[in-house]
């Protein structure tokens, strides 16, 4: 990692609000001591994320993103962004630490009131008491809000009784529960009332003692171990299941719903449905956290394939002796410079999500009453970002894998557990393509709302379901209007397809067209007596397209808003033409689509792959420079391939 | 795995012309002792594999690709076919196996003469004697002409003597030389002469023992273990340093170049360069290997992933209690179905490929005059479906393991290990992109002896040389004028889109357009005083294309070929639906060139998604009889996930 004026200005631009903290970071975190290691057994990885946890527990880090009241130092954005940069550690260690400290930690703080705050967060924070999320079940992943878990209400003793009723509700992939839990919050459907009369509320969260001080299960819970997984090893992920377990009725986390001494149920949200995806609203930070550490990764391989093929070589050039370097090689930058375009793009919008994220959280920690548009924003945002993330995670480690031939397939390169930690990232805190399902719907939701001319979102219902939380989208009615003006298509012959203001227009242009199209068929299919699974499961294409069109647009503005307040005049110019590789390199990408809707000329979509070709080439000179930006210390970086044998 | 007769029809077809192999293996390997344990450690891995080993030495499958002079039944095509069956098992095993008697034993048989058959190939067979394939160098992969270790003749002593000159010429990744292998064909750089006046022969094999009976390295060998690998862990790859190693002169394979007791060196192909790409040329089969075991392993996750997503269930349909099959998402249709014709479509391409290997070694083996232009079109096909194949399985079996969430990132449902096994088939036997480099080339170097008006083909002699065989394309000139006629362009707005001829021609049209227009890129380009090497690099994509288009449209003409010749209507009714299918998704991912080059109105380009989407809901009831059809035994698709707990 080199340090001139241009990577110090890159450094800081993709830094964002809290490059502090990612400067912080840079010196403390020990590699000795934070990066894996593969030749590891599987007890003794989960043993070295124990040690890495303590560290880490003794550290600022763990506190950050807790309120005053329990010790902490109520910044959540120095929190994720922490978290972020264990992404270019051992992703073990990060999944870990995000499930104690961000899930367990999170849902103690976000669902519970003062008695849990004051009481269980200090032991959280301090690693005292280790603890998993027990959400998912066997039998029910994303559709979270049809969990079997039970959690009854027993007057007699004051007491819930927690139990799982079926094989398929026992609680499954649980982070922490194999071996080092001490306690769960588990998700169950809350039963108050008699056992003749109940009265169901939905799902809520409970604290469950898992171990005792011996660390042997507590009765009536049995354990399980997933055994090995495809990465992510040093995270000891259990089964769980509750044979009428019995706990305090102060046990459940009681913001959003409480039974009282009386064993009456009590809600400030009327709604079961909308109770319910308020409650998981407020854990979006699992998602954002993911986000986060999915970029990280991905820099980490980028850094890893572009330096190794700035020194690798491979066959002379004709006429010549001197072997040619892979990054000079077109084939080889055209498989490695859009990515890292793209993963400056990403990095943006990240820094924008954890912005907002800590704008809305600190604001619902303090009491101020909830915003919901923000708090929808915020969810759509997330939603949209987690996707591109972890899918560009998982193409481009890919990539550098294959870039890196035999040597990226050896461990001690790095590139296999990059690839392998970061697989589930594309499928946990929900599934991408559920994800995608959801902002689509929080764009239709807004498209009626600005417009009013969509009057049938009946088969909405069905996706409403399908949600780990209420999205919607970023864009009030009113910029839906003003871009309306804006993004009017030009025609398909005009405009410079270099000029950045002319791509983000073709971007704007097509979400709105995507989604002024679903808007319309969604209305015409849904007549009355309609199969509305039928009409929405034929519309699939059109939805995901609409979701990806919306969350490109969001995300390449974050990148041109990024290099338009860099304040170094070299770097944003690097910056600008970098943004301009990653917009070129979406619209080849997608370019079918444009011609087939009148937005280019086949004549001009065929220049196109030429242009990012060009752009590539005079990317090519910046490239370790751009690396560097990343700000990844080279002690992180430890991978032989890089130091090439005389 | 059930078996209707539409099921043994499938099968039938698939089975290609060693099926009865296939049915002996289904029948004769054991799932108990053959599928991996992702429990065991790395060592106990490599344990497990050498066991499996011994119950392969004692089949007939280890003789069966061997000539009766070394106790073989000379069945070329059965011993690729069961290694191909290996393919749905450990895949640590299928790669020890093809190392030990693919490309050792395939080395001695090939480049060897009756000195080595009669001596070594018994105790290859037998696998008394464990080998290995000394080939790559840390410094020099997919350059094998580049190769830095040296074999020099020594006439003092009549000996050879092998030795490593520098850090980088050390063998790197090979397979067996970490603790199995006794002995290894080393390529090294063979020099006869003075040390004054050496005379330089190129690349040839020498038999070089590494280790004594108790398992210790030679005197003068360096043996280092190259640690865990993503995947393949079973396999035991090392490092391999020479410090001027002595064998006897005879230990040259030498049926491409000798030296004499006289120490003189003769060969029968003079040039150099032909020599070296000769020798390689007959080691093609390591190349078919790798593209049947990733066909294979392909199957088996789809096989799993399809199967899951019949029985899991997720989300209630509107206005139903009852949950929604996966696979009734179109979403997850389109996931999975296109990916299973495209299966099908590689599996009959590379039946293809077996059987003219099987036809053109078994030729070679008996001394019948080589067939040149049959051999390189052998290697041509073997490069095309080697990247087809493992390309095809890195994407497949990545959304394989998406698609079945989370259950899909535990080892023991299988997932993991398909995909962290096979992702090295991409890298090695020839890096992918290089192949198609070398695909491109052949075409080339035969359009011009087509049509003889390409004059300047300066530029390719970098390609040349890029090239671990001499690849040329499988249509002789009479073809192409064939074709010329064949594949006229139609007008852009006609003929039927599911009519699978207008599906075959477009993508022949395709194919010989840019082909045609690399042609004459290159001849302008390549004026005297151009700088090759950036001649050659701009065109890169266009090259690539080139090879791309070309190898699409031959395994879609062995598909088309295997649906004609299935001789039950029912099942070739069933095939001509995926063949479609496989055919409109190829159109869809690729229309954007259609369009921009007047082959496909932009209105029509529209209409393929719908279509897709169409033929693939109506290919679902038809699903799990395709999976049967790949005739994989239930016991070897041990996955709990196939079986939902209540």
């Amino acid at each position: 990692m080199t340090s001139t004026d241009l990577v110090t200005a890159l450094r800081a631009s993709l830094g964002g609000r809290w490059a502090h903290v990612r400067e912080h970071t840079r010196k403390e975190f020990d590699a000795e001591l934070l990066l894996p290691d593969p030749s590891l057994s599987i007890e003794a990885q989960r043993d070295r994320v124990n040690e890495q946890m303590r560290m880490l527990a003794g550290s600022q880090y763990a506190r950050a993103g807790f309120p005053a009241v329990a010790g902490g130092s109520d910044d959540i954005g120095a929190s994720v962004t922490a978290f972020e940069m264990l992404g270019h550690t051992d992703l073990s260690l990060l999944v870990k630490a995000g499930v104690h400290w961000g899930l367990f930690g999170g849902a103690v703080t976000n669902l519970g009131t003062t008695r849990h705050h004051e009481t269980v967060l200090p032991q959280i924070i301090s690693l005292e008491l280790p603890g998993c999320f027990a959400m998912t079940e066997t039998g029910h992943g994303s559709d979270v809000q049809s969990l079997g878990t039970t959690a009854t209400y027993d007057p007699t003793s004051d007491e819930i009784v927690v139990h799982t009723p079926t094989a398929s509700a026992r609680k499954d992939y649980i982070g922490g529960a194999a071996r080092d839990a001490r306690m769960a919050v588990v998700f169950a459907q809350l039963v108050t009332g008699t056992p003749d009369e109940p009265l169901r509320h939905g799902v809520h969260g409970v604290l469950v003692p898992l171990r005792d001080d011996t660390g042997a299960a507590l009765p009536g819970i049995t354990i399980e171990d997933c055994g090995p997984k495809m990465g992510l090893n040093g995270v000891d992920n259990g089964r769980l299941t509750f044979d009428q377990v019995r706990v305090p009725r102060t046990n459940l986390l009681n913001r959003y719903g409480d039974i009282g001494p009386d064993g009456s149920y009590t809600s400030p949200i009327e709604n079961p449905t909308r109770r319910f995806f308020t409650m998981l609203g407020t854990l979006v930070r699992g998602r954002i956290s993911v986000a986060g550490g999915a970029g990280a990764a991905t820099r980490t391989a980028l850094s890893i394939a572009i330096r190794y093929a700035d020194v690798r070589t491979q066959f002379a050039a004709p006429g010549s002796d001197d072997e040619v370097c892979l990054l000079d090689y077109r084939t080889h930058q055209r498989r490695l410079l859009p990515a890292l375009a793209t993963s400056y793009a990403l990095a943006y919008a990240q820094n924008d999500l954890v912005s907002l994220m800590h704008d809305v959280q600190s604001a619902l920690l303090s009491d101020t009453p909830p915003d919901e548009h923000r708090q929808r924003e915020l969810e759509a945002l997330a939603a949209g970002v987690k996707v591109m993330s972890t899918w560009h995670a998982t193409r481009t480690i890919q990539e550098c894998r294959e870039a890196c031939g035999g040597a990226g397939y050896l461990a001690e390169n790095r590139l296999p557990s990059l690839k392998a930690d970061t697989d589930v990232f594309t499928t946990f805190e929900g599934d991408n393509v559920v994800l995608l399902q959801l902002v689509a719907k929080g764009l239709l939701t807004s498209y009626r709302d600005a417009f009013g001319d969509l009057d049938a979102l009946g088969t909405l219902r069905f996706v409403a379901r399908q949600v780990a939380s209420t999205v919607a989208e970023r864009t009030s009615a009113r910029t839906w209007g003003m871009r309306l003006a804006d993004a009017r298509p030009r025609r398909p012959e005009e405009g410079n397809l270099l000029d950045r203001a002319v791509l983000l227009r073709l971007l704007a242009d097509r979400e709105q067209h995507v989604l002024g199209g679903l808007a319309r068929r969604m209305r015409a299919a849904a007549k009355p007596g309609a199969d509305l699974f039928a009409v929405f499961n034929d519309a699939q294409d059109h939805v995901l397209l609409a979701a990806r069109a919306h969350v490109e647009r969001v995300v390449a503005e974050s990148f041109a808003r990024g290099v338009d307040e860099c304040p170094d005049p070299a770097a944003r110019a690097l910056l600008d033409r970098l943004c301009t590789v990653h917009l070129l390199h979406g619209l080849e990408q997608e370019r079918a689509w444009y011609v087939e809707h009148g937005r280019l000329t086949a004549a001009r979509s065929r220049t196109v792959t030429g242009l990012v070709n060009t752009a590539c080439a005079q990317l090519r000179p910046d490239a370790l420079d751009l690396v560097d930006g990343f700000g990844i210390p080279d002690a992180w970086l430890a991978a032989p391939l890089l130091h090439p044998l005389p």
